[in-house]
Formats: C-alpha cells, sequence, structure tokens
C-alpha cells in the first residue's frame, strides 16, 4: 500500500495530521505493508525566510486582530496538537520559507531517510521554535536524521532538487490539491486534512481489502511481447 | 495518466518497447498529459563491469553454443530493431554492469533530465557499442544529456542512489515484475513485454478514458478534517 502525503513543514495540521495517519497505522494489522511517501508543498513560495515577526505577530497583522486575538486562534491548534502527543508552541515559532527544507527532505529520500527529516522538521518547527530557513539549523537538523554534513551543506549551496520539489507541487495541483495536508493512498483513495484517526483506519481498511483481492494490474498484450529476465531474453 | 517502466539499459526489448509506447503516444491525441518514469531493473546486479567477452561469446558461453549460432540468436532482435529506427550492434556491445548508469539516471531525475539521459544510455549500449559500466564514459553521456559533469563524478565516486536504484527493484518485484521491459500505467494497467505498438495505444486508450470520466479520488472525511491553505489553516 502505497500512501502519499502532500504537506509544508510549516503546516500544523500536516504535522496533527501525519500522527494522526501514524496512530492510524500503529493499530491496523498491516502497517508493514504501508510505504510512505512525503511529498512537497510550500503554503508560501514568497515566504521570507527566518522572519523577525513572531507567528502571533504575522497572523495579527493578517487578519487585522490585536496579539492576543491571536493567540486565541492558535490555541485550539495547540490543544489539538496535545491530544495526539505534540507540543505546539506557536509563541516562539519562526515563520520562515520552507524551500530548502522541502529540497533536504528529498535529498534525504534518496539516502532512506525521509521518514527521519520528516518529523525532525516537523518539531523542530512547532516545539523547538527552530528556524528551518536557516542554512546551519537544516545541516544540525538533517545531520540529527543520519545525514552527512557536508553533503546537505552542498545541496543547500545548489539548487539540487528545486525542481524535484516543483514538480511534486505541480503534480498536487494535478491530482486536485487544494490545501495541505492531503493524503493518497494506492493513487485511488484520498483523505483531505488532517481527519480524525478513524477516517484514516477506515481509508486504509479499505485500500486494504481491495489490494488484496485483486490482482495488482489488469494486464494489456499480444502476441509478440518479447522480455527479458535475468536468465534470457525471448 | 502516470506510465511507469520498468527496465535495464542493457535490455534489447526494454529499447524497442520504450520505441513502441513512444510510437503509441505520439499518435495518442492526448500525449501532452502522459508522464513517463524510469524505474530501476538491474537483469544481473552480479554482472561484471566493462567485461572482456563480447555479447556473443558471452551468449555462446551460457548456452552452450558456437559463435555462429550465438550470432544468430541475435540476429532475430536487431531485425526487430530496425523495424522501429534502431541500430542494433550486438557484435560490439560491451557486456557490463549497471548499476552506476541507473544511479546516474535517478540523478538525472532529480533535474528533471531523466528522458534525455535514458535515451542516450541505451543508444550508447546499442548503437554505440561504449561501456556505460566506465565512470568516464557516463560522465560524457550525461553531460551530452545536459548534466553537470563534476556533480556527475560526485555521485559515481559516493553510493548516492544506490538506494533508490534497489527500492524500485524491491518495488517492481511486489508489484509483481518478472521480466522486462514492464510498463504500468495509472497503477492499474500493465503492458509487459516490447508488446506491439497497437497494444500500447489500447492500454492508453482504456487508462485515459477511465481517468476522463471518474474523480481523481474517491475521499474519505470526516467533520473535523482541519487543513491549511496559502490563506489559513481551518
Amino acid at each position: 500500500m502505497k500512501i502519499e502525503i502532500w504537506s509544508d513543514f510549516v503546516c500544523p495540521f500536516c504535522y496533527i495530521g501525519k500522527r494522526r495517519l501514524e496512530q492510524a497505522l500503529e493499530n491496523f494489522p498491516n502497517e508493514e505493508k504501508a510505504e510512505v511517501i512525503y511529498k512537497s508543498f510550500e503554503l508560501d513560495p514568497n515566504a521570507e525566510r527566518s522572519s523577525k515577526q513572531s507567528m502571533h505577530e504575522k497572523l495579527a497583522a493578517k487578519y487585522g486582530r490585536s496579539l492576543e486575538e491571536a493567540k486565541e486562534m492558535t490555541r485550539n491548534m495547540e490543544e489539538q496538537a496535545s491530544m495526539v502527543g505534540l507540543d505546539f508552541r506557536f509563541g516562539t515559532m519562526v515563520p520562515t520559507n520552507t524551500m530548502d527544507a522541502h529540497r533536504v527532505a528529498k535529498f534525504a529520500e534518496t539516502k532512506g531517510l525521509d521518514q527521519e527529516t520528516a518529523e525532525i522538521f516537523f518539531r523542530a518547527v512547532f516545539t523547538d521554535s527552530k528556524d528551518i530557513g536557516d542554512h546551519e539549523t537544516l545541516i544540525e537538523l538533517a545531520q540529527e536524521a543520519g545525514l552527512d554534513q557536508s553533503e546537505v551543506r552542498q545541496v543547500l549551496e545548489s539548487t539540487d532538487y528545486m525542481e524535484l520539489v516543483r514538480t511534486e507541487e505541480t503534480e498536487a495541483h494535478q491530482v486536485g490539491v487544494q490545501g495541505v495536508p492531503f493524503f493518497v493512498i494506492n493513487r485511488k483513495y484520498a483523505v483531505s486534512g488532517a481527519q480524525p484517526k478513524e477516517i484514516f483506519t477506515q481509508a486504509l481498511e479499505k485500500a486494504y481489502s481491495e489490494e488484496k483481492q485483486s490482482p495488482a494490474f489488469e494486464t494489456f498484450s499480444g502476441q509478440n511481447g518479447a522480455s527479458c529476465t535475468d536468465d534470457s531474453c525471448e
């Protein structure tokens, strides 16, 4: 079972949704059959890197509210986060640009360390109030995920993976993603938003039972379909 | 429409099948809607790099035949190749290990140059009798595809993308690939082997008509599916 998740590391419901999916997978008897793939999505591609404004100041300015009202807006999210065991700290969170974090995450994927990296980036933003737009911070976090410091530095100093990030964002629009998180199972079932764990369980069960029943593909063939195996070509 | 092709650069029917698919796509009115993705598959992961044996000597030894009989075995493939406009030269072809070529192809994918690279690698093997197990040859070919020489050298000197190649090979076995080329359309329809162009056309038409009719996904949702858009989180 293939689960693709479009998300952004500065999106609170993406982290909450990630945890809810993980909890659904934990209780799912076929957990080991699920392959989770993180797809890039920048909520604001023009976001300033390493903003001096706090998250609350940013929200207050955006919606013409007082700082106290902005805090009220985030309180509900903090509560939802704590219900899945997450510790959100909007008061000190650093709004930033996430292109570089997505590029490092794509690099991590080539090393099989994408899951670790995604979790560490989310935690850095929402719990540890780190600025994941800052290269030194990204290098430190990536190293924690198991990546090689100097390789990550090389990626950051280049434009590597930028095109891949953009391609995944284009694909998001093509498949109809309007907000994140957006979960796609076996390219057939979708869960939009940080739905309750039960919804993820339903979708997983539906996809799994179908996958189990049906042969993988409907095959088209003629008479001359030659192919090669490790033993011969015929 | 998403077309995934598992293939190996030293597999003759993979190159022939690639061309037949391309010809089917050319005549397909919705060509621009097709995204082609090359997936790694090594026919022989233990193959010697830069073999001193010719292809005919290798075949003769493997099947206990004379050199002349081995030549006869490849003549049919050369004919099939010429019918799709390809010039196969088994007489001078260099058998080799393809792990490094696959790694470079995966690197090319991150730069959006995977299509160019695949075509150049196939042509190098079957028409130009080049050794794609040799690093300098790979660097030269990759440069021709538009990649940066020194970046490709770095990839080759590391183990970058090896895990990704292996993951794609594991995935091949999971979806039931027994030989290559193996084509999967929208993760639903499969074409196994270098089938005639008409078979590819049938599969493309079926997948496209279905894609057009149905909504992208069946969506699971509850009441609290919060998500973030570029404007807000709610």
